[in-house]
This record gives C-alpha cells, sequence and structure tokens, in this order.
C-alpha cells in the first residue's frame, strides 16, 4: 500500500459579511473538479458536541461571561472537532475546509476580549500541538460595511451584539497576523462577488501549484 | 473601614455514595451558628452558564468525548464559577462550601481519563492564580459500596456509567493527595452517618481554632 499523502488545512478567516461562506462552497467544488476529496466544517462547531457548545457561546444571556470561561469553551470544542473530525480526515488525504479555526480565537478572545497571546497560545499548543493551518483565508473589509451586511441576516448573536470598536481590534489583529504568519493569504472582501471568487481561486491554484 | 478578613474555601471531595451533600448542609449550619457567613455551591456548575456547561458535561452521548475537550469544559464551567462566584464571595468575607473542585479534576480526568497531571496545573494555574482550598474534606469509602449507594438514586450520569476501575483510579488518586497536600482531611465515609457527621465537626472546629 502506498503511503497515504496528508489532506490540506485550509481556514477562512475575517469579520462577518466578508463572504466566507459561499466562497468556501467555491472553493470545495474547484477542489473536487482537480480530484480532491474535501469536507467543509466550522467553529465553533463542526460535531454535535462542538455544535452544544457553540450554541452555549453564541446565546445571548443576562449572566456576564467570563473571558476565560468563554476561551476555554472555543478551545473545547476544537479539541472535539480537531482531534475527532479535522486530524483523522486530514490524515486519511482529505482536504479540510473550515469556516474559521484558532486565527479567531486570536482575534476574538485576544484583540477582541482582551486575553493574552501567550494564554491563547498555550491553549493552542495544548489542543493542537504543532497542527496549523496549511493556508488561511483572510476575508478582509471595512468593518462597518461588514456588519451591516450581517445585521440584514437577522437576530444577532453573542458576538454580532458587539460594539463596533470590538470589531476594528478583531481587524486590525487579523491583518497584523496576515503579515506575520506565512500561511496567510489576503482577499479584499470589499471587491464585487465575481471580483473575490475569482480571488480566491487564484490564492487556490497558486498553493495547488506549489 | 476596617480591613475585610477573606472568608475560607472548603472543599468537599471523593467519589459517589460518601454523603458529601448531606455533610456540606451540616457543616454550613454549624458554621452559621458561629456567626459565619456561609454559601454552598457544586462543580461543575454554581452559576447558570457553569450549570448549562455541567449538563452538557453529563449526558450520555453516542459521540466519543475527547478526554482534551471534556477536560477543557471542566475548566470552562470553572472559570465562569471561580471569577463570577467563588472569588467575590470569599473577598466579602463569606465561606464557600463547593461541592468538588480542582482536586475533582486531577482524580476524575488524571487518574480517570489519564490526562497529564502538568497539563490539569497549567489550567489550574491559568483560571485560578494562587488560590486553592483552604480546607479539602475527603469522603474515603470502598468503591463498590460507594457506587452501591450512588446508583439506587436512579438514572447514571456519563461518568458513573463507568466501570468500577475507573472510580478505583479515582480513589487511589484522592488518597495520594491527601497525603501529599496539607489542606486535606480524611474523613471514613463507609462509618455510620452519625461517626461520619462528627468526624466532620471535629474537623471544622479544629479549622476554626487554628
Amino acid at each position: 500500500m502506498s503511503k497515504q499523502v496528508p489532506g490540506k488545512f485550509v481556514t477562512f478567516e475575517g469579520v462577518e459579511g466578508g463572504g466566507k461562506s459561499s466562497n468556501i462552497a467555491a472553493v470545495k467544488t474547484f477542489l473536487e473538479a482537480q480530484g480532491k476529496q474535501v469536507v467543509t466544517t466550522r467553529e465553533p462547531g463542526g460535531t454535535p458536541l462542538a455544535e452544544e457548545i457553540r450554541t452555549t457561546l453564541l446565546r445571548p444571556r443576562d449572566e456576564p461571561v467570563d473571558e476565560m470561561a468563554e476561551l476555554l469553551l472555543v478551545f473545547a470544542a476544537r479539541a472535539q472537532h480537531f482531534n475527532t473530525f479535522i486530524k483523522p480526515a486530514l490524515a486519511k488525504g482529505t482536504w479540510v475546509l473550515c469556516d474559521r479555526f484558532t486565527d479567531a480565537t486570536y482575534a476574538y478572545q485576544g484583540a477582541g476580549r482582551g486575553l493574552s497571546v501567550d494564554t491563547i497560545a498555550t491553549l493552542e499548543t495544548l489542543v493542537q500541538g504543532d497542527v496549523r493551518p496549511d493556508l488561511t483565508l483572510l476575508f478582509d473589509l471595512d468593518v462597518g460595511l461588514g456588519l451591516e451586511r450581517a445585521r440584514g441576516r437577522g437576530a444577532l448573536d453573542r458576538f454580532e451584539q458587539q460594539e463596533q470598536v470590538f470589531f476594528e481590534r478583531i481587524r486590525t489583529l487579523y491583518l497584523q497576523r496576515a503579515h506575520t504568519e506565512s500561511y496567510y493569504r489576503l482577499v479584499d472582501a470589499s471587491a464585487s462577488i465575481e471580483t473575490v471568487r475569482a480571488d480566491v481561486q487564484t490564492i487556490i491554484t497558486q498553493f495547488l501549484s506549489c
């Protein structure tokens, strides 16, 4: 039996309203046309238990949520998702396309809530060992525009209810990581749907040729 | 204004069936008779969010639960409970009597599930800083006897469904910690209800006189 080539781990990041979801579906179609096995998933979530934790995290509630409790819930969902779904899929050669991953934790719980990078990095290593995304597409756009798009979708979750300055900190952190982490590719999500789609396809094509 | 004397943090540990609950209530009554402000609480749980996490942790489910996910859920509930309930109560001079705390994590997720002491200690410091119980009463009894008592109570949760050897490892770990951690006091929970009650009162009386 020939040695199985591990699948690639591709994550999609950015504040709401950047068009991540529709582009994940398009990338899946594109990769499958190249003969790849592909699964799509999301965080927090991706398994029944992790989705239950997602519900706990997102539901608006009267009780103030401690920042560390929020961070540990995020990583609890991630441990379940990563160990029981992502890692086994990658091991058998499947590409995993994931809507948000640990970069979102550095953005939302780090820059957003003010938890330290060291704390997040400690949990990242505890849960993932040395596994990081092979490729991250950052869908970047003006926060006001993104929120306007996202808020047109209906009731707001506990994060969407935050003020604009919370999302400005998140955008800034994402852009900083896009400069320092080699697996990032920046997508201008303020462009037209067609332009964004074409940019994403170019990035994936370049990645495939490496 | 005179400086507030911090309250004491007293935890009650041991496998099921040792009589923790009724003794917590008795200790509360006894301490209140000495003029102390006292609250009782439990882990996992103690706040609405932490109780929601408890439900997630205890519900039997078909999906195998990753050990690290379980550990992080335990500490997520603890962060919420500790930061929003226990710590503020202690700070204003209230005694906190808690049914299980981090020693139960060393026992159940450490000895029971096989997670490393170092991993648990890292999370303990992340969540609690240097706060540890002032006093822990370990209700120790034969595992078979404890399970028999506990299982007479009705439907079994995800932990109670474990085999006896799981609880044997937990009991051994608790007894080890009773030898190494100075805040432990051992209670022979196989004795009669009256004897156990009297032993607990002696321990509390000695603790008050220190």
